[in-house]
């Protein structure tokens, strides 16, 4: 399970570097403001993480959903909490969202494992 | 400035009830979902209406972003707190995120004044 | 309420009217596609326009269900049936379809009292 | 072929049983609407399933579309009958639905040798 | 015409002067970001602008639509390919492009009138 | 790396092949205006396809960039280019859109190495 969680760190590493690597201003921009919008302010980091985990599940981006449960985890979020933010995401995305949810679930099972 | 609450506020009672009284059971269920999706649970109500906004907000549907506000507005979400929401919602959903955002800030500070 | 319709189409067909004068063959061949693709085949009209507004809730295109209502009521399309087609795309297309759907009834109302 | 479909359906079957099990009441009245909507009323179960695969299609969902294209089987749709709602979709939608409509066709390919 | 023009500049300067006041970090640097984006580089201003337009145009947002044909006519860009910007539009994004391509061709004649 | 390259334009020549064989007209027609919208016209080919990558990025399809990132090579982009296209990409479609860029620098790298 945890070979799934590797994997996709791995790649996202990788890939990530070239990017910045690539040397665009406005995506190297991109990358710096969203450091900037995670962390603590009025709201909480874990708040924000979760903020940031429904919105990636309604527009049904599966690796932001597994960035965003890593972050939920280092925060301690629990698992009822973690399948409330699911239960909004499919009520207001709609079923639609149930495959990412599958994914999601089997994500967030490998990460409790890790 | 009310009156932008008001006609809002108005329009969707009339609908909703429209189609509720049309007898549709699948559409009956919807409804009575979205109200328990929201109900106190592991989550407290203030984070799920902040989860519904931000949801609303990437799904650039002004309706439900103006529906979420008022919800926010009722537990006693601040201002700072909102414009965390939205900062998270432009920075995953983009700028196309921006004309949604002026029409948001316009109805919160509605709702301030009311 | 005959006012709401009357105002979309002139609209509808005034600006079609444009867009097709401009002489740009790939608009132009995109409107005789979608002639085509509305009639009758394996599938029936009524079928085939129930289809349309089911797709255009779901990607929560105001006109576009204006204008597949306008053709599901001229194919006889009854009220319990408009319902059966809503409640799919709010089940699909998740909460964020229920305003969509609030100005769907509406219009739906006025194509009855025509 | 056939091993599209069995291992498709056994990551659904599984996955499925987690999410329920996990016993977020939102979650399970999600899936037991799910169930409600696509049977018999004033429209056939086939014209829903046609209703659900095109919505899956234009919001560009291939686990969904899958789904919907082994109902259909199902209830006896015909190939030509499928390709008149891919075509619609692919209208609608746009040409971003072509990549979803190869794999459909793949699926239901094996759909028909199953 | 033009009164469509003022009408939109002036609501939109006068939200984004009240979401920049909220001094909201990421707020702000989204916007600087967005300045930056379009300036000359390897691709010039005209492309630039037209990239966003076409962005704008299948991502359906009304408000983006106007502000980057404002910016393409600036740049001398001509009504020939302004449709075929939007011819690309349709085919990529569908259908469902048609409506807010009404309103862009609307709002493009508002610009050559000015 | 061209393995990547050789197995998209397999699965993609075959699949496309079934899709016109099936003999739906609607199909066919919406493959002759893709065609036809690439075209030369008031706008040239590398433009163009600058237009049809950045809509594939926004919209957040795979196999569209894969294509769009052959055309523009064909057309001689720079990678500097491209880059500026990614990145009002990722500006307009939000951070969500940063796992389908990181796939498109994989995919375009492969280009280059071929």
């Amino acid at each position: 399970m945890s070979h799934l969680i590797d994997e996709f760190q791995a790649y996202r590493s990788k890939m990530n570097e070239k990017i910045l690597s690539a040397d665009n201003k406005v995506m190297k921009r991109i990358y710096s403001v969203d450091t900037l919008a995670y962390q603590e302010g009025a709201l909480n980091v874990k708040t924000k993480e979760m903020l940031g985990l429904v919105s990636s599940m309604v527009l049904r981006c599966d690796d932001c959903v597994k960035y965003h449960l890593e972050k939920c985890h280092e925060q301690g979020t629990s698992t009822e909490e973690i399948f409330e933010v699911f239960s909004i995401a499919n009520l207001v995305g709609g079923t639609i969202v149930i495959p990412h949810t599958r994914r999601a679930v089997e994500y967030w099972e490998a990460l409790q494992l890790k």
